[in-house]
């Protein structure tokens, strides 16, 4: 069974534009949020605790994207809705889909990596193995 | 022939995240700005003028997307290369492509369409025929 | 009786800075949040229809100041308190405490405008007669 | 003779509210770069080398307020001024005036502290004695 975790957001007068609607890099914000807060879900404990216990330095953005199907407005609560469309050996996906009340308004998705420093070079970042635990995790 | 609108950005303390890279987010912000400064390059006014002028409220997003190849850390000064990849009758895409010294960094995609309010539900936002005049700017 | 509002944010990987703790322009925008929501709590209902029940463009921000005790990191969890510490003709103060756990973070002051637009220059911001009825909302 | 470091910031779109002028906490964001641009200036290289030549993990705000007395909006071009106030053993105060053309837009203030990691609890952040050669730096 798929984890899927949702949280409700609500929009704030400083996520919008002079057009009255969310500046959409807001969105990639509260995406980043909602991956942190889906992980969290699955493994019980924070995004913090995560990158501590692995040793890892964080989950770098590889790729994503979305599709902005219906704008939404300050005062607007909007419902996030976060699950692993899949796992690989140090990277994985994440799909987003954000709902205004039952309307669909975004479609995103995600490529992250589980990432390390580089032993040989610690400024460089380099993906390292996703732990099996965390893998897991997701599939409880 | 293609206009390409290039501009530097430095990466400053206030753009990165715990692990020292951007947080990506940012990256959006300094593409809407990119996409800002390709129109004004165009046309020879800022895109404030854009809106009052050809009377829209904006160049909503609908669909994007970035592939992040290599990270960037504070301090460091990336150029953003911005051209439109095609016109349709209410929408346009654009393309990024951000350059850290010789480095293809990120490639991004835009779509986004030009807006004008519904006049019979002002509240509500729609696509309008982007001008003639808008589109042979791109093309001298 | 003065009305608190509290409410708990957690501090989040995109809050936070290469030093790894909330970059602070973050808590202008959370107490931004926060001032919405203390008069959402003193009125019963959200910013966005206070706005337009009173026909205001916005309260914006004439003044501002913070006193940053204690950094707060990633992961964290703090409450910021919230409340009205005097109203003028067109103009009021408000105070924000940063808690966490027991320790106080952050002092903040704001003083804010109740601005409509200019009648006779839209364009232009001013300040007009707060209603008697948002100043007694706070005193019931 | 007291350096002062000027620069130029765009207002862009997405540094706008639904009020259409800039949402206050994005200017504390452009002090932050204006005042790593004043040390830049002073010292002939950028923050980020700053921070490893002198091995400190950042110049974390303490205390800073500011007097918003005419707003800016989405196309304007404003110049930040900088300088230091003063340098105290630890900490030092800087200045920012914000113009609109002639008009004095903006007043803010900033207490910094030059921070290193606390030796004996390496999480903790604290004050370290601040280099000769910066204040030097300022005064030639």
């Amino acid at each position: 069974m798929t984890l899927i975790n949702r949280r409700e957001v609500t929009v704030e007068w400083g996520d919008c534009d002079p057009a009255g609607i969310v500046f959409y890099p807001r969105y990639f914000a509260m995406f980043d949020t909602s991956t942190a807060a889906l992980f969290a879900a699955a493994l019980g404990y924070k995004k913090f605790e995560m990158l501590s216990r692995f040793g890892i330095i964080g989950i770098p953005m590889v790729d994503t994207g979305a599709k902005f199907l219906h704008p939404s407005r300050f005062g607007d609560v909007i419902t996030i809705e976060s699950h692993i469309a899949g796992f690989r050996r140090t990277s994985f996906n994440v799909q987003h889909r954000v709902l205004r009340e039952e309307t669909l308004a975004i479609e995103a998705h995600e490529t992250r990596v589980w990432a390390g420093r580089d032993p040989e070079t610690p400024e460089r970042i380099k993906g390292v193995a996703i732990p099996d635990e965390v893998k897991e995790a997701f599939s409880r």
